[in-house]
């Protein structure tokens, strides 16, 4: 591990009015704060402020959510976001150092629309783009793009590679210097520095070349969220960095080798590809402070919602929420992750509405209430026991959390040499410590590294 | 046409450098222009100073020249651009009033895509969003998308016009007043108010329902330049404004009657869809200043891109370029528009190089040179005699051909009382007189009008 970067690196979730499924029924969170680009704007100026590398859209082709279950979905605020594209070009204008990571699925895009659109944020940007390359497990999804059902797992995979290729090729269309536009002579661009990508695949022919010149970060970097062998595949291969969701400081060291262990296959050192758990900090002034805060927020979560998230244990709308879990006597069909719930409520005694809070809370990722010393401790075990290179940080609401954060970790991260005082480039690779790509200088046919 | 506007409506096209072909050329231009949205946001800027009604971008996705000749290719600066959507909301955060109007194609994307995106785009602007759909005639599209061939011009229309349908549709998944955002009792969006589109047609399935709201101008509009009937038909069924490209004002009066008169079978009236004839206008302080300015453009032409656009006679690079047409022999397979091109050197006189410039200067579009005077004589005539209700303006060079438009042609028409001093209002849609869609409340199968 010795291209390791010394400083922990550090991602921004921004979505919704928050990472908190409750965080939009705080009072100081503004009506529609999810239509308003300048909602957004705010934590992406807090965090540069705060020398975040980058922050980063989540994103769905689709409202993802139960469609029949109107009770519930009525009080989801995920349903409406604006596009991550266009949202982040709004952004790029108004920040000067933050990268902006935005989500795009595979399955139901072209290559050539997703290597135009990421190279012209890229260029807009100044080299501050990244991609989050998705394939889309949802149904909802399937069902917008003429499907009746998700794309089968390996089909989505297999497909996601070959794209993730074909988008290389596009970005290497024209070299570095390719555009002379020698206004003496006429000659716009060299037309030996014009690769034309020729692609032939299994799920896509591309001729190329792309109408979009080679970007300032030689091409935008790609992000992977996979969890799966081939979901690891495909970062390996592809991707410049990982979030991920692991639970264990054990659990983040085990991926953390994994994923760095299959990149010498694809002739790749350790130190291109950043790997990046997420969590969700609630950070005070004294850990009650904190405690408080996330109290505030967990008695917002609605019992409809709440209750929606423990179906798998059955019905409990007629037991009282402050009550003990009742037995259960029909594990359903995911029986596995049924009595992990019920081993929870269990264990620490939770009433109905404790369990659901526990759940709801964290939705994947780990939750950390505390002091900034305590938060920087736990982030600084992760990363010195390379259980990670730095952190996607979910703000659990906005702009309050971000603002949080950057008046209190930040400063506790410098003082202990974590993270740095200032921006070391000016674009986000620049940043995150990776090297330029250089041009293949003949037609790409796989991936440019 | 009692509901037609009593002022004219303008529109300004910007792409590369300027629409005329050698603009990058001139001294003024700083390289790589056509990557920096700054570049745009000073002719965006200009055009918000003269009250425009919008700016447009044209689009392809492809480098749509003939790839083989890399002579021709590589004096050719329409290569590469920035992406509309991402370029446009850059632009959108940097102004208030004007309209921003974007290119997309249906026969290379999904509805879902299209209609979130330019949705997205319209709340981020706070309603200045606008599609020009197109369906994509070129090769070098095709091939960039998994074919041989573009699509037939057949199929492309017919995907076009059930494309259209369904993004309508989505545009109105949700009633304007469905987002209640009831902090006390938890209730996120009524219900009711959400309407699953559920289209299952002969090109698309989409479930549906977008995942964001009715957007601040009720949905996007959507602007459309197609010539043939099939073009008319989907611009009479829903568009809400054209491009068109017409000669002479008696072909421009044929094509505004023809469309206008579409729009009945439609239940439409001729006021809801407005006519915008290009132009590239070269004004200047005096009849000479303007010609002067054009001369210095059309000597900048290269003459291998000017023999290219005479292709159609044949291989003329023997000849003199400053001497006569040679006597034509074969006409190839595009004789009748080559017999146009002989025509028009012989009635004239014109020498090879003059010839190429003429063809170079107009590229489809009507080029109108001349004092503040003259160009606005030209406009007033075509509003009056019913030929346009309004113009694209399509500017040869950026930023100078729009700041000169606005500084003597604009105060010319607004003398005139032919075109407004203050904006209207707040969105595009009310700067162009156009109504507020209401929701049709229930299920939508076809367009919202
Ligand atoms: C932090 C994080 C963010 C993710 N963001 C998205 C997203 O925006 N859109 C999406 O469709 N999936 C998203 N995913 C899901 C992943 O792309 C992936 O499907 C998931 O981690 C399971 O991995 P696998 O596909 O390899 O099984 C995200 C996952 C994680 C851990
Ligand atoms: C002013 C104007 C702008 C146009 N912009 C584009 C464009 O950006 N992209 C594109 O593919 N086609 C563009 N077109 C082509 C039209 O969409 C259409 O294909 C053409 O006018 C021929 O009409 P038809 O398709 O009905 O035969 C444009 C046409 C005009 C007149």
């Amino acid at each position: 591990m010795s291209r390791r970067p010394g400083k922990l690196r550090l991602g921004l979730s921004l979505q919704h009015a928050g990472y908190h499924a409750a965080a939009w029924r705080l009072p100081e969170v503004p009506r529609h704060a999810n239509l308003d680009w300048q909602y957004y704007l705010r934590s992406a100026q807090a965090a540069e402020r705060g020398k975040f590398d980058m922050i980063f859209f989540a994103d769905g082709v689709a409202v993802r959510e139960n469609l029949d279950d109107r009770e519930v979905l009525a009080r989801t605020p995920s349903v409406v976001n604006l596009e991550p594209l266009t949202l982040l070009s709004a952004l790029a204008t108004h920040t000067r150092h933050i990268g902006l990571v935005g989500t795009a699925s595979t399955t139901y895009n072209e290559p050539y629309h997703i290597a135009r659109k990421f190279a012209s944020l890229d260029h807009i940007s100044g080299g501050r783009a990244a991609w989050n390359l998705v394939t889309s497990w949802s149904l909802g999804e399937a069902r917008n793009f003429g499907r009746d059902t998700p794309l089968d797992y390996d089909s989505r995979y297999a497909r996601a590679r070959e794209f993730a290729r074909v988008v290389h090729g596009l970005w290497n269309s024209w070299e570095d210097d390719a555009f002379v536009e020698d206004k003496q002579s006429g000659l716009f661009f060299d037309p030996d520095k014009l690769h034309v990508l020729g692609h032939q695949g299994e799920h896509f022919s591309v001729q190329g070349p792309l109408n979009l010149s080679r970007t300032p970060q030689g091409r935008p970097l790609i992000c992977q969220a996979g969890k799966s062998p081939a979901g690891q595949e495909i970062a390996a291969e592809s991707a410049d960095f990982v979030f991920t969701a692991d639970h264990s400081i054990e659990d983040g060291q085990a991926y953390y080798r994994e994923v760095k262990g299959r990149l010498a296959q694809h002739g790749r050192h350790p130190g291109q590809l950043l790997i990046l758990p997420g969590v969700v900090p609630i950070v005070g002034r004294s850990e009650q402070e904190a405690q408080d805060k996330f109290g505030r927020l967990q008695e917002l979560i609605d019992p409809k919602i709440g209750l929606s998230l423990l179906a798998l244990l059955g019905d409990l709308s007629a037991y009282p929420l402050d009550g003990p879990l009742p037995p259960i006597h029909d594990y359903g069909e995911m029986a596995s992750v049924a009595r992990l719930i019920e081993q929870r409520a269990r264990k620490d005694n939770l009433s109905i509405r404790q369990l659901y809070q526990a759940i709801a809370a964290s939705r994947g990722h780990r939750t950390l209430v505390g002091s900034a010393e305590q938060v920087a401790d736990d982030l600084q075990a992760w990363f010195e026991a390379e259980a990670a290179d730095g952190f996607n940080i979910a703000a659990p609401y906005l702009p309050g959390a971000v603002d949080d954060f950057v008046d209190l970790v930040i400063p506790e991260l410098q003082r202990r040499e974590l993270f740095r005082r200032e921006y070391e480039g000016t674009t986000l690779r620049q940043n995150l410590g990776l090297d330029y790509p250089e041009h293949p200088r003949s037609t790409p046919t796989h991936a440019d590294h």
